[in-house]
């Protein structure tokens, strides 16, 4: 993995974004005109093997774990894309495992990127879920992080200290809050966000899924090429461009799930809406209903970041990358 | 330490902050109507033997040490104030040295309590410098922490710990952004605020002491007797009235330095500003300058927590607590 290029690691490799943010990078191999030598995808579980024009290499690593992390870092990548993390609900139920995997991990990624000494290009994936408590129905930029659930905490603070890190001088970081990654391909998870991917993904694939809140419910999302777009981009915009801080609400959408549905029915018809169940969750609703549905990110849009036109591109997306291309 | 009345616990139990704390405790050993029961004193040197009406025991503890931290745990406190810190200039020189105490002494202090399994109050001192960067110039509440410094960080990132431990039900916590305190008694220290407290201590008892701002500089400060009174109101209000968010703003004062002067030359005579030099300091001005000098803390002033008349009290104040008494 030698050479001129950029050297890629991302964590929380295997994942789904990690894997459509590496099939990005192999369609075009490139990062701000450089082109990418190699690439690193960890996860705890190895991630599959892929071929690209650059050496791929899929590793099984503990993030919560420093010497695991120190060894990702032998090689002294360029670019870390920070993704791994405990979804929301699991880093909810049990407190230990969120701290240890979303805080304690996040500082093992900095500190070895610290130590190699080449100030790379941090890009951290933090979360709507750090907006909350006491911040007002539509959040402008600047307003306090008040995060009412420990998934959201931990984002938080990974943001802290990406941008003191930062302003150090020891990493270049770039904070990136994700509105609801949807429609995530794959199977429903922890994450107490996994039904506003599950209605859609598996009601088009002839399974039923239930819906935990009403029609009404507001979700600030995004599709995941559009993040995947977003990601791109937050390795290449300059880091002047942050100013004072290093960590933005990327751009969304806002729409309430009736018309998330909607918009399903009038890509792929009717069917798939008849399969979702509509059973109440207090445990979800507690926590979803603590996130911000509607966001102003001025900076984030300023800076070049883009958001969906509709959902309908989402649903048609959906079916392009996650469905027939399968 | 049995019995029915509050145990309490001070990290920093060494400090201004803590001494003045415990001689408050002292002269009204009650909390919310308790009689205070016991009092620990927890510095990294083992502070001065006290007496009281109350069992006071004096123990030196590295708060970055997690076995240290729990052996104060061990009679389980009621009220813990957590006032240990490396300073601002200190923690800004040494950032792993900050992250040591700042950060995981903070995270020492809050699983011990948690572990302990009672449901302590826990007072955390947090600092006007968490706030800094894009913040408005005049701060209200719910801004976000971007916070220019290690030490604002460390501080920021205590608090949303502070507020997840709360909201798990592991602690009670009260987190309290403190303005400047000045006048501080003692001797010069690595806070880059330490000047804000030298050029009036030091040159009203004949001494020198360099101002490195201009006189038109602006402070958000506070009295030491008016820090006390709200860190013992911090254990008295109750909890709900936090809402969402256990941390605030608490109320403080804007003065130009050249005011503060003016306020120590009405109560003490001209002499000594004619002790203070006027060297610029660029490190020191570049921290100090990331901080906020006005805030609207319309949340802590509903809680009841209270600011200072003017300047002129807190130079008589510190002549009587200070000088006079010692």
């Amino acid at each position: 993995m030698k050479g001129c290029g950029r050297k890629v690691l991302s964590t929380g490799g295997g994942g789904f974004l990690g894997q459509k943010l590496a099939a990005a990078l192999r369609a075009n191999p490139s990062i701000a005109g450089t082109p990418v030598s190699g690439l690193i995808l960890a996860d705890l579980a190895a991630p599959p093997p892929m071929d690209a024009s650059f050496s791929v290499e899929c590793v099984a690593a503990d993030i919560g774990d420093a010497v695991a992390v120190n060894q990702l870092f032998s090689d002294a990548p360029d670019v870390i894309y920070h993704l791994a993390a405990v979804v929301s609900g699991a880093a909810e139920a049990d407190f230990d495992l969120g701290m240890r995997v979303n805080l304690a991990g996040t500082m093992n990624v900095l500190e070895a990127a610290r130590t190699a000494g080449n100030l790379p290009i941090v890009i951290f994936a933090s979360s709507v879920a750090a907006h909350g408590g006491e911040a007002p129905d539509v959040v402008p930029d600047g307003v306090e992080l008040n995060p009412q659930s420990s998934y959201g905490t931990q984002k938080a603070i990974g943001e802290k200290l990406l941008q003191d890190y930062s302003r150090k001088g020891f990493v270049d970081g770039r904070g990136v809050r994700l509105p609801t990654v949807t429609i995530r391909p794959g199977v429903a998870n922890a994450a107490a966000s996994s039904f506003m991917s599950s209605i859609f993904r598996d009601t088009m694939q002839g399974k039923s899924a239930n819906c935990p809140v009403s029609k009404g419910f507001k979700v600030w999302h995004s599709a995941p090429r559009t993040i995947v777009a977003n990601l791109l981009l937050a390795a290449e915009v300059r880091a002047e461009a942050f100013g004072f801080n290093r960590c933005i609400n990327l751009p969304g959408r806002t729409d309430t799930i009736g018309e998330m549905i909607a918009a399903m029915t009038y890509v792929s018809g009717p069917a798939a809406e008849a399969r979702i169940t509509w059973q109440s969750d207090p445990i979800v609703e507690a926590v979803v209903s603590g996130w911000r549905s509607e966001f102003t990110p001025t900076k984030a849009l300023g800076m070049g970041f883009i958001a969906d036109n509709s959902f309908e591109d989402t649903v048609r997306w959906f079916l392009e990358d996650d469905i027939v291309s399968k």
